[in-house]
This record gives structure tokens, C-alpha cells and sequence, in this order.
């Protein structure tokens, strides 16, 4: 054995192939919105084969929902900056890297939308998207609950969707852009909520 | 002139009719999303003719966009119940009615969807509903402040979006339904980070 020879076979998956294909169904995605996406358009736009696509996914929901939920996870951070203030605003900042970011602000709407009409894709979204992120959230507020921080009855579900919801409703419903300072305020406004 | 006499002609609508198409509008868009309704199945779910719909509206964009606003606009309250208590839990439960309402809930989605990949509908969510509903709304909050019950410099906009965007995340953005006494501890949450 030597170490140039390169594997081959099905299981050889080039990285940036993947990539090229993960950026491809995201524009997609933003340009042409949910349910209009084609595996022909992925494959045209990354440069790549068909046979590229379902080398590594067996189907186009499989594509779209594993590449969704890497999206979205790699957009969940636990700070750990060592008070209730310093991880909301961090957990703040990373979630508007999430919600706002340019090309995926066009398309959690429609996954959004096409979740209330189709159930194995609400469950799909709450399983591999929310659950996971909420998982690393939760972190934020145990730790401000064992520092003394906040009481230890406070409602941890309620919080994560306090923040979420505001910047949500603001950014992505009412479509108003952020201003300088916004996210302060919002942690603020969270901090101040759950301090008893 | 006789009392007796009907009006003829174009300006005569016949309120049940409108009632009629308005159900059917809604009926659609929640079977089957934005973009797939048809003034044909509209005209044919109320049992009228399409002249009686382009007698209404001149196009379809038009009448969804005036059946979506008036069933919004009628579910805003302003309560003034003489607390900020009161009349943001009043304020949240006709929230509740609107953004969970059966049908209705299946529908905003697919607008916010629709209105980030069209600036035309973007513009008309926000004149059309956000618009005049945050308007009745922020009453709330102006009474407050002369009260004495919250700080004269409070962020009304972000109050606003605080309710609504806690009660769009949970029920609509990660689909769990509320549970037995929800309403009053998102009151108690929101009244809580708005007294200084």
C-alpha cells in the first residue's frame, strides 16, 4: 500500500464537490423558492453531474433538508461568555447570522410556509432544525439559572422563543431591516424580561 | 320614488354574495397556498359566476389582497381595559385569533413567504396590514406611559413586536400548539420587560 494511491468507489465524496452542490441548492433555493427547486438546475448551477447529487443524497427532499439543516446548525453557537447579557447577545448575534442572512432570509419563509401545509416536513423542521439548535440554546439559560442569575423556574422555552420571535417578527414578517445598536436593545429587553 | 324600488346596476353588491366569495378566498388559499389559487375555483367554491368576483376586484392579486387584509384588520382590538395588564393579554388573545386562526394560520405563512421574493407584496403586507394593525395597537402602549405604568421613553415598536413574535415562533414558526394558560405567561413576560 502506498499513501498516493487514492481510494475509489461510491463512498469517495470530493468536499469541494459537496460544497459546490450545498451553495447550488442554497441559491436555488433563494432564487426560485421551495417547490420549484430541480435537481437539473442544482447540478447545471454547481457544475457537476446529476449523478453527483444522488451519489450523496437519495432524493431532492433529502438534498434540500440535509443541506438546510447543516445551514442552520452551523449557525447555532453556545457562547459561554460567562453572564446571562454576554451569551444572549452572542446567541442574538448568531441567530441574526441565521435568520437575515441574505440568501437564507429568502428561504426559511418558504420552508416556513410549506411546514403548515405538509406535516413530515413540519416534523422534519422541528426535528433536525429547531430541536438541535434549541438543544445548544438551552445551554445559555441553565447556566444563568446556576449562577443565580435568573429564577430557577424560569421558563427556558419561553425565553429561546423570546428572542428568536422579535428579531423574527421584525426582520423576516415585517421585512424592516435592522439599525446600529438593535440587537443591544433586544438583549436588553430579554434580560430584563427574565430577571425576576 | 318608492322605498320598494331595488337599485340596479354595477355599484349594487350583494353582501352575502361578497360574504360568500370572501369563505371561498380563504378556503382556497388555505387547501392549497399563494400562487396556486384560481378565480376559477374561487367563483365555483361560492357558487357564483367570475363576474361576480371581477365585479368586486379588478384582478385576483387584488381581491386576495383585500380579503386578506380585511380579515386581519377586523381581528386588531384596541381594548382599553384600563391596565397595561389587561389590555395586552385582551391584545394577545386577538392576536391568537388571527395568526392561529384554522384557517388563517395556513395562509400568513405563504404571504411572508411570498413577500420576500416579491417586493410589490412586501410593500402591500405592510400598508395594507401591518401597517394600520400596529397602528391600533400602539395605543396600548401610549396609554401606558401616561399612566405612569411604563417609562415615557419605552421602544413601543420593539413592545409591538415582542407579542406578536413570541406567539408567531411557538405556534406558527415551530407548529406547538398553546398550551392551558399560554396567553397569561406571555403577558407576564412582555409586561415584565417593559416596567423599568
Amino acid at each position: 500500500m502506498t499513501t498516493r494511491r487514492t481510494p475509489t468507489g461510491a463512498a469517495v465524496l470530493q468536499p469541494d464537490v459537496t460544497y459546490a452542490i450545498t451553495e447550488a441548492v442554497i441559491d436555488e433555493l433563494a432564487d426560485h423558492g421551495f417547490g420549484r427547486l430541480s435537481m437539473e438546475a442544482v447540478s447545471k448551477r454547481a457544475g457537476v453531474g446529476k449523478s453527483a447529487l444522488y451519489r450523496r443524497w437519495r432524493s431532492k427532499d433529502e438534498m434540500i433538508g440535509a443541506v438546510i439543516a447543516e445551514f442552520s446548525l452551523a449557525r447555532a453557537v453556545d457562547p459561554d461568555t460567562g453572564s446571562l447579557r454576554g451569551d444572549i447577545r452572542a446567541t442574538l448575534e448568531a441567530l441574526y447570522g441565521w435568520i437575515a442572512h441574505p440568501r437564507f432570509s429568502r428561504i426559511f419563509p418558504g420552508l416556513i410556509a410549506e411546514a403548515r401545509q405538509n406535516p413530515a416536513m413540519a416534523e422534519f423542521a422541528r426535528e433536525a432544525i429547531g430541536g438541535p439548535r434549541r438543544a445548544i440554546n438551552r445551554a445559555v439559560f441553565t447556566r444563568a439559572i446556576e449562577r443565580g442569575e435568573i429564577p430557577a423556574d424560569t421558563d427556558i422555552e419561553m425565553a429561546l422563543d423570546m428572542g428568536a420571535g422579535i428579531v423574527y417578527w421584525r426582520l423576516i414578517v415585517r421585512g424592516i431591516p435592522a439599525e446600529e445598536g438593535y440587537l443591544d436593545q433586544v438583549t436588553d429587553l430579554v434580560v430584563r424580561a427574565l430577571r425576576a
